[in-house]
């Protein structure tokens, strides 16, 4: 069985985070699967899907943790070759990754207590983003 | 069709890793299901799921290079709003990740011969961790 | 439903990168399967899979910033014990990770239009590298 659903959030730019889990539950609840896999991606290369315990001390330690590993600052290839400032927005999505995939069982996401479901943009401008939501089962 | 099961394991805290390759193919095999996707995933938000040669040298290095990424002793905004010493092991976990995917071919998981599944504890303190593993195919 | 096929690639060593995503495409459109996931696996330890924009500036950022954050001069405790000079190979490919899924909708894949599917040689000689692709769904 399989069932597909977007979910559309509008983004501030750089370092801004979404709580998905709720949407994304809503979803799996829609789709009529009780068990399975959900599978949960950002469309477009300067997006970061992930589980983080989602509290406003993480909201800003995790995007300046990436500043801080992949810097803005450094001279980047894509630069010279677009010049469009968002060399480290693609490094950052492309280490931590556009996507993440959670069991679903008996209906429910099987998340822990504190492990929550988040968006990352990390582009420098404010983006619509298209989230897929995916859930395959049985 | 479709096959859920959980492993659990007793960590020592930060840094402690486990193999668990032959438990997630011994899963697999119960499954009955022969060709697909086996889903590994730790449930909560400070443990880590990915492959890797297992062996000494890169149990010690692992843990090793994401202290050093991302270490213990920096000022992060979960400290402050919470106080429980494990900001950075949150970091960790949401950077490497708490899943992966791995190829089912003819009742085998699909590893390079020096590529292991393991979990590693990001958090400070022992944990029992339940890691599920689900398995999709045809 | 389930397809599965794999692609075969040579590579040049350290930092090489092929782009993936015609092939993969190809192949679910092979797979007769319209909706669903896609999973993309490298086999080994030392192989990184996801997805970026693929363009020659990137093409240079990407393994520069994994070789700054590993660096293969740090002392590995995988180099102390088998003497190989990849221990920043394995630490690479298991940090950024060996595998990505892309959602499958009316028989193509979902990816932004400058979103493509990756593959970085992490390990320091030519490899030849079979990636299974992985087609499951509805």
């Amino acid at each position: 069985m399989f069932y597909r659903e977007e979910i559309q959030i509008e983004t501030t730019g750089h370092r801004d985070m979404h709580e998905l889990t709720c949407r994304v539950e809503a979803i799996a609840e829609r789709s009529g699967i009780k068990n399975g896999l959900v599978h949960v991606f950002n469309e477009g290369s300067t997006g970061v899907i992930g589980t983080i315990e989602y509290e406003p001390g993480l909201e800003r330690d995790l995007p300046e943790m990436l500043d801080r590993l992949i810097p803005p600052s450094l001279d980047y290839g894509h630069e010279r070759q677009w010049h469009d400032g968002n060399g480290h927005s693609h490094l950052q999505a492309s280490l931590a990754g556009p996507e993440t995939t959670i069991p679903l069982a008996n209906g429910r996401l099987v998340l822990g207590a504190w492990q929550q479901v988040f968006h990352l943009e990390a582009d420098i401008k404010p983006r619509t983003r298209r989230i897929i939501v995916t859930v395959l089962g049985g």
